[in-house]
């Protein structure tokens, strides 16, 4: 149940909704938007009765909302979310974000000369990881610590915000001061228990989506970090797990269009993980972007095959020079309306 | 095992590399090319001892063909097949082809004005099913031979090319004078009986993805038709079954890149059965441009609500403008080296 | 829509009842049981009115049948179906059916040999492919016509029926002498041409479920033969497609209680396909009986490594012999009520 | 890599040889077996070279592990894992053993007499969710920490030993007293964080597939669980994720033997989630056992209707007492050499 509320309603008002809510037995929560206020109504498993809320002074409407999700959705946020990161803006109509660098963090000096060949081939904000989720325990786990060292020294000189999978809740403190946006991995999706204690933090959290997750798993992984407070999140997909073998997943391009019109959350895709294959990421880096996506994650490197990991679908930061000449010949598609 | 020939051999030369061929127990298939001769050794389960071939005149080279399919392959065959139906060329780098009409042939009036609709936002070959494979026994089954005749008049007063789904060998010989591509559909992709009868016949072949084919068995199955001893061969990727649910099937846009790699056939996208959603199809159209595709196959109706098969997936001619606009865009994007 | 008929209504009342039926632009199609007779309305495409038929002479009830397959569910026969062939039963409570054979026929003298062996092992019937569907166009395609010569010296020397593939509707009038039970394969589930051509022949079908195939496709498919009149079908189970690689396909048992509850078809499981790999054949024999199903299909083989095809999964007539043992001890599991 | 030991080597020997694969920079793992000490060399990325190995005093043999997994592989491990909690036995030959209880912790009043219930029915072990993790962060959650008290009572007065999930690796000194088998879930089978706490505590540890698994990333998942120490490791198949939508879950039983054949550690099969249905749970149990699983985790309860969380797959201790009687009669079947 979302309880819109009259534009010029006083903060009083606003506090009766909230306190008829919780009499109720249910949990309220403000949703801003630029021209109205409105109150969700969370905790209910089944039916609100609109009864008790609809008289109250300040209330214009309670609508039903029909999806198991809600603050992620547009019933509730009818407008987009544009998320700022330094001077970046992601979402909404803002020009697609290109985010890129190594899968791993790797020496200062190779990461930084990275770095500098991201940011001259046009990427406006700069990915590498510090700590790496691994199948095997026996395979090297990032720099840890360390790393985050180097990514400091990456943004202070390069001017670029830092994005970075936190793979652990105990890491948190450690990363925050140096990490701009946290990245929830594939595997973690719905490990709840991060997504619980990332809500509430101050750093917007990009949520990459499971392989095996629905898109209604996905908007619920979401909306953990939205009901936990967090407004700042970005989606991602990077490749479901199909019995299609010729790439390392499928790249469900089909869910960039309907997160849009379900959701107000930015979406981007990464064409490294969503194909595992170098020579193959400008064509789907491109294929995203007219899917209607908002943004790309996109690994790349001045020497790919010299990467500590995912060497195989690094690309150089020659061809990220060639999808940012991309982008400015998709940006004449405008949107659907 | 490929046999290279020197681009100024005999007649004589080629007849007894291929007596030589036969005589291992194999079976020679000639591969003509733009400037030079092939001739494929089929029919080994193991290697094949290039000795004996060698030391022919006239021979080149021998080499060794890898993949589990030859005459599908760029190994076999180099440049891309461009293939010509009627004004309009599909393949190479020709202007991607949009193949738009309704599921089902209806009325003669209706489909007529289907027709004069699709033509007018853009298309140049016009789909439409006289046979339909439905999974009920229940369902409409399309109108049969009443429909070829339809189909004959939308030819005959808009010079459209008529594309139609063949799902019996036996109505061949009522289709291929009407039909100027036979659609092989996605259930019967393996139906190698029916691929035999068409490697033999005159029309050129669309041979949609099977939902469950990996790119080795459509590919092997596109081998049906070319050891048959059709060239015109054209593929269409359609979706594949997944686990994800919030579409009719999962586009996979992913095999785009890859079979324009790996093969020198074309390759269509059918953004209507990869969606199911007519509101995500103009979006998908211009993903699978982006990709790589080299034309699109839309269902496409003056009046989509009232289609009389998969109404759902089909949009108006207004959206079908829209994406003719979007190629004129995309065509900005260049080729991949 | 089914129309139950009174246990002692004349055969005019019937055909009244069809008549009216045909007039309100249906097609009847009768539904023979040991104590009713039921009339079921097809080629409807919304609800059908019962108001007409209600009143009719001899029209018991007008039961509304809310699944889309009709005549293979048991809302329609509730009985389980049981088919004869020969001296062996398959379906309801009739002791498990196995039937082993080679993937192809091979020689004369090995194939009579394989028979030998697979019948001492306790095998009731006799498998082998006459005529192969291979993914490649390349690979040994069956013995054709003279494996039928070869299946015919098995089912007399040893009367074991014989179950064949049938890949192309032209091979029936061939086929029908010698093979007991025509299989159709997972490849040509949705073959809609090959399938209403089977409807119309006095063989019992064994109808394959096709790799990517939901339950209610595969149901649908069965419906096409029972819609055409065929009544004697048996499903099986052989593996979908999944992104799991340990195994050739994902032997889906779950279906089979599914099956069991839904259709009054008799349901096979072939471990053999839906393993891939002959040491997991008899685990995977056990827990599709454990399941509920009704019988086996199993590649076997005097000298399973030598098999002219599927060599990896083609067990020894020892291994048979073990899972004969296995059905004796799973019998005293009982049915699940 | 693995070296094996004689067995009258002297723990002076052991040192030396645990020094040699420290100073070539990897890590040496001690594998106690019944007749034998072998030590497992981790650590590399590439083959090891054994030349400095073979020579050392007591060193028998140093054999190439192929497997990208080594200490969950029986060719590092031949022998079965058996694990002993209380007076049940997992893995091996052991009797399989039935784990039964509600899907969340109720009431004390009503968990409780859950309990008697399946204990009557045969259970040997007790399942219950003190904190669950859910698809919406609207759901209820479990009762958390009042939940443990309860369990505590359970195993006070029933004598059965517990088990039940954890979700954050902060819960663990909470649950260590209570909980005698952590379960790790499905999604959080690759949360390598959470396994690398688990594998430093006292606890078996129940390790449940991931719905996007492949059986090598969760024998990976097991790999982290016993690289950090933890050897009492026990694998439960609970459902991929697949197209096929009868099923909640697409249960895996092939990768029961495959299992069995590739690792010593116990392997359990949930046909409650792996189903999704009740009255499937039965006909899946016999399948999973038949299949050669070592135990059954199933959703029990007095009034399965009325459970908190997943009704729809709770069974009634009737339908486990059936469960109880068949697994007397599959253990019939014996083993398969």
């Amino acid at each position: 149940m979302l309880v819109i509320l009259s534009p010029d309603c006083s903060v009083a008002e606003v506090a009766a909704v909230e306190a008829s809510i919780t009499a109720m037995g249910y949990t309220p929560l403000a949703v801003p938007g630029e021209n109205r206020t409105a109150i969700c109504v969370t905790g209910n498993k089944g039916p609100v009765d609109a009864g008790p809320l609809r008289g109250l002074p300040g209330v214009v409407d309670c609508i039903r909302v029909t999806k198991p999700y809600k603050l992620v959705s547009r019933e509730v946020h009818p407008a987009d979310t544009v998320i700022t990161v330094g001077r970046t803006q992601i979402g909404g109509d803002a020009t697609p974000v290109m985010i890129a660098g190594p899968c791993s963090v790797e020496t200062e000096a190779r990461t930084l000369r990275i770095a500098e060949a991201v940011k001259a081939a046009g990427a406006t904000m700069f990915r590498a990881g510090a700590f790496k989720p691994r199948t095997s325990p026996y395979d090297f786990q990032g720099l840890g610590v360390e790393a985050l060292h180097t990514l400091r020294q990456v943004r202070e000189q390069f001017e670029l915000p830092i994005v970075s999978e936190i793979v652990d809740a105990s890491h948190l403190e450690q990363m925050i001061d140096t990490v701009d946006v946290l990245q929830v991995g594939a595997r973690n999706m719905q490990n709840f228990a991060l997504l619980q204690r990332l809500a509430d933090q101050p750093r917007p959290v990009l949520l990459k989506r499971g392989a095996a997750a629905t898109l209604t798993e996905w908007l619920m992984a979401a909306e953990y970090l939205l009901a936990g407070g967090k407004r700042d999140v970005i989606l991602c997909e990077r490749g479901i797990r199909s019995f299609s073998d010729h790439s390392r997943n499928t790249l469900d391009l089909n869910v960039v269009p309907v997160v849009r019109q379900m959701s107000h959350l930015p979406i981007l895709v990464d064409p490294s993980h969503g194909t595992g294959r170098r020579e193959r990421v400008r064509a789907m880096a491109r294929a995203g972007i007219a899917a209607g996506a908002q943004g790309l994650l996109v690994e790349a490197h001045f020497d790919p095959a010299s990467s500590y990991t995912d060497a195989a679908q690094t690309v150089s930061d020659e061809v990220l020079k060639g999808i940012s000449a991309d982008l400015g010949v998709l940006a004449g598609l405008g949107s659907i309306e």
